[in-house]
């Protein structure tokens, strides 16, 4: 399956590529969450996610002729310049396929990474089945969003710099979509901090991951509406699950109004913009979803991308109480 | 005067105190400045600004008898909240007298961090006088916002742990209002780098400090009206413009303008929240106020101490571009 070894060797594929993103710490969050925070900043990270992390140790492995012939991925979100950024800098090209009504500044964003980006239709179209078709016809490499053992090992590679930085953490809260992130990063806490307590945390719209947990099968849910859009995702990976099942603790759910407010503290007393998902881990502890009392805690922030716009109108909305 | 024992000083005892801030780094911000850009984010500092170093220091340094008498400080701004923390932490108390008219969020966080907030009214009383006259009467040491070694000297160490991050700088560019922060940071980085150029950057609505600069003398000028709150003061320090004008290379201005570009890139780009002030070094270099091409830059990014409803006006304007 995946190791600590798999993981290191990820860190020294991505070092001095990768930001090692710094470690937030505010006492005024501390009092009010009741244990000592570590937040762990990926939204600083390139790219403005841990998305990159996972990318660029997946592609940095390509081989002469693999690298020659490209990579595909299917994403509009932050996989998507993940990709785009890690193959430029391995020396590659990407295809990212994105569906049609994406935002433009996404796709735009995409493209000045280096990357081509192919229009799909979300509705009709399977975007699993055209990117394996683009995929045999291009001799393109996938590279997978989550279930990956490589995208996985470079994602558990935030929590070996966190525990790094502040050593043994008796929690590590993550938010959870596909399962990648928190799938390496449960990896690399168990074997650094042998008595760490690894939360998974997803918006309570797609709460397949509890489920899964909860029944030991992967459940594939109907995913209602959530301001948390990375974390939109009807089903754990089959590779992520495995890792899951056998490493993460428990998995709990958060409300979009927990995340908003989560959000908003970082703004307030961190000086830093989350989006919705990468919020949502410190959601679960400000909601008391997590038991930190009095704990060393990490927090994975896993990411910040999101248009002043929208970021406005949640943190601030017009006529509210901000 | 001022030494770089003295910053290195400063520096041991605010060590563990206050916040070893990130250096943050963006390889699109460099392309759109043609230098290679260090960001030194203050605003991730403890109370949210660079002020809390200065003010740490100098009541760290207080001898038993005047830590029981307790220190005294006039300020509506960041330096409240700096004198408040640092008090509590080096086991005194604060009394901080603020206008009358000061938004009671910023009245509620100075007592929260252990203060007592003393009223004065800001168009009848003269508030040096007051500060004064506090301290007479009851044996508090004042605190200055700028003008005193001890807080020229903590604000110092920021330029101390930037270079110590990344090495010798070509430039260094810094936001100034009374001065405090560039007086500290120009004698640490002409100390440590000694090819260093340090521009200090003012908005256009309180050029003082340009104009000092130019006539060799301490210049008051009316302060019109801008969104750099932290910057609308009419005249520099007496000590800290003594440092200025041996230490200080230029000083340029920014429009308001300029500012909210700035704090639209921070977000956008490295994902943090920066305050009108805090941007102003960043806006200078955007603007093309700083030559900055091929050179190693470093900017501080002072604060980011702004309410949520005031920023998303400024980013995101309702009916706006964004």
């Amino acid at each position: 399956m995946l190791s600590l070894d798999d993981i290191r060797a990820a860190a020294r594929r991505i070092e001095g590529v990768a930001h090692r993103t710094p470690v937030l710490t505010s006492r005024g969050l501390d009092e009010r969450a009741g244990g000592r925070l570590h937040l762990k900043a990926e939204n600083l990270q390139r790219i403005g996610a841990f998305k990159f992390r996972g990318a660029f140790n997946c592609i940095a492995q390509l081989d002469d002729r693999q690298r020659a012939a490209g990579v595909v991925a299917s994403s509009s979100g932050n996989h998507a310049q993940a990709v785009a950024l890690a193959a430029t800098l391995a020396g590659t090209q990407a295809v990212i396929l994105m569906p049609a009504d994406a935002p433009l500044s996404k796709r735009a964003a995409t493209e000045a990474l280096g990357a081509e980006v192919v229009e799909f239709d979300r509705y009709s179209d399977d975007r699993e089945a055209l990117t394996r078709e683009l995929a045999d016809r291009s001799g393109r490499t996938v590279v997978h969003a989550y279930d990956d053992p490589r995208i996985m090992a470079g994602a558990g590679t935030t929590a070996v710099e966190l525990i790094d930085a502040v050593g043994a953490l008796d929690v590590l809260v993550v938010p959870l979509g596909g399962g990648g992130l928190i799938s390496g990063c449960a990896v690399a806490a168990k074997a650094l901090a042998p008595g760490v307590r690894v939360v998974g945390v997803e918006p309570a719209a797609s709460d397949d991951g509890q489920r899964s947990l909860a029944s030991g099968e992967r459940v594939r849910v109907a995913v209602g509406a959530t301001i948390a859009d990375g974390q939109q995702l009807p089903q754990l990976g089959v590779q992520t699950f495995a890792v899951i099942r056998e490493h993460v603790d428990e998995i709990v759910t958060v409300a979009d109004h927990e995340i908003v407010e989560a959000m908003g503290v970082l703004f307030e007393r961190l000086k830093v913009v989350a989006e919705p998902s990468g919020a949502s881990a410190l959601a679960a502890v400000l909601a008391g979803r997590v038991d930190v009392a009095g704990r060393e805690v990490g927090v994975v922030l896993s990411g910040g991308n999101i248009d002043r716009g929208r970021f406005a109108a949640l943190i601030a909305p017009a006529g509210g109480a901000a």
